[in-house]
């Protein structure tokens, strides 16, 4: 079964009026915001990453969905195979730094012995969770940070000489909680950037019934990362890069630095286009699991 | 790492209040009650078990320690990764079983690709959770239903012939979700026995500050088990059998259907005795999977 089959035979389970028909980032439980993530060795990270890092990784991928949200983080849910001594333990290191690093405490979990299949189920408090679906055509997109900097960071940890600044996008992602927060109340859409710009754009237009267009002169690329060589289109289609992802109101500045680089439009589908010119689709928009 | 090692090292982690310390098997968010389980193949099922069967499980011992907190299921939240196409089909039809017989939707979760480590947080709605922990000298040791049932059912589910009545004990367990509710104004101390009879009641007895003794004529063995030759040393220290284990001062009369099968007392440790003679503890009490 391929991801979004088996999404669709999940979607015809009975399912909890907060799961949202499945159809977005987290589940809503009265004010609370609920995620879960599971990342797998060989699929979401590498054999060779630090453990360490790997638990940081676990938890930013979790509150990044929170900080779509505009949550502030409550407690996390832990499903941890033990594997071996030194790895599990310098693991529960990198979870003391994230955890203590977010303010994001410890509520639960349970430890088994298998192979390694890390699961969180994250908690968040927001009052108005906004969804994917609220986007409108005349909407701008919009994006924070840089993007590409995680995807060029994966090609370093592969081998690849390169800055550590590109390193730490991919290793150590900061979820963007407090920009959630301010942005939550402003935004018709917003959710976050985990497997690639133009894919998680398709995705967000996709569940607000609209078209999108991209500017790709406008999508924001770091210094190190055009040093490194990383080009619009591959920072454009890279994962991992844990930025916020929102719509507005064509007349409204979002409350944080943030980089407009598209529309949505009536009709659907995504468009690039670079300048008045328009760009043919990559055949892959972003990473899928599935 | 040792699974009562990294416990330790994670009770040292940023703890939310609701953790109870990691003492307890369900954390506390207001009136909501969250559990995380994990099975993994080749440790918590049969690579032949059916895949029906075992998401039914997952479902079951979650709700099996929400039925110890005498709490209502609200939600599920679901770690799933693929593997096959059959296997994966036949795994929702059982989620799907398992869901609606219990009375709980999907609230969301993650699809990945990996090795079958299955994870599941389960969220319930108590106004008053019982611990583990309350249990005080003088009181009873009560557990539901019988036991042993369940441990015959996996010697049945590896090959050797024997009743339904106690396979699907094994791969079907019934989470007491009713029985909890009733109970849990009533008790001192609460919590499931999934690891084996001896263990969980020294956890209870651990957690209360008590000792407790354990009458073996009374543990309670079903004719089907008792047939099937499980002794009641073999019932005592086998898995799986969901049933649920509390503690209530001497003269109260639990609500539900149950057996009285120990005491609590001052001091520490489990003790067993058969009639009025004492018998020396088994080398394993049950299971630990780390």
């Amino acid at each position: 079964v391929k991801e979004p089959e088996l999404l669709a035979l999940l979607r015809t389970l009975p399912l909890h009026p907060g799961a949202l028909g499945l159809a977005d980032d987290a589940a809503r439980l009265g004010d609370l915001v609920l995620t879960t993530d599971v990342i797998v060795e060989g699929v979401h990270f590498l054999a060779t990453d630090p453990p360490a890092d790997v638990a940081w990784k676990l938890v930013a991928v979790n509150l990044s969905d929170l900080a779509a949200k505009g949550a502030t983080p409550e407690g996390v849910m832990l499903g941890f195979p033990l594997s071996d001594d030194t790895w599990d333990r310098a693991f529960v290191e990198g979870l003391r730094e994230a955890l203590s690093t977010f303010a994001c405490p410890l509520l639960g979990g349970d430890t088994v012995r298998g192979p390694r299949v890390l699961s969180l189920t994250a908690i968040g408090v927001a009052k108005h969770a906004p969804t994917r679906s609220g986007a409108r055509p005349g909407d701008a997109l919009w994006v924070t940070g840089t993007i590409g900097d995680a995807g060029a960071g994966l090609v370093i940890a592969q081998g690849k000489p390169g800055p550590d600044s590109l390193l730490s996008r991919y290793r150590r992602p900061i979820p963007r909680l407090a920009e959630g927060r301010a942005l939550a109340p402003h935004v018709h859409a917003m959710m976050d950037v985990s497997d690639g710009l133009l894919l998680d754009a398709a995705r967000l237009a996709e569940a607000s019934g609209c078209a999108v267009t991209i500017q790709l002169d406008a999508v924001p690329i770091s210094d190190d990362a055009r040093a490194f060589g990383v080009d619009v289109m591959t920072a454009a289609t890279a994962g991992d890069d844990y930025e916020l992802l929102f719509a507005l109101p064509p007349d409204t500045a979002p409350p944080v630095p943030a980089t407009r680089v598209g529309t949505f439009g009536a009709g659907k589908g995504l468009t690039l286009v670079k300048g008045s010119v328009a760009v043919p689709l990559p055949e892959r928009l972003g990473f899928t699991h599935g």
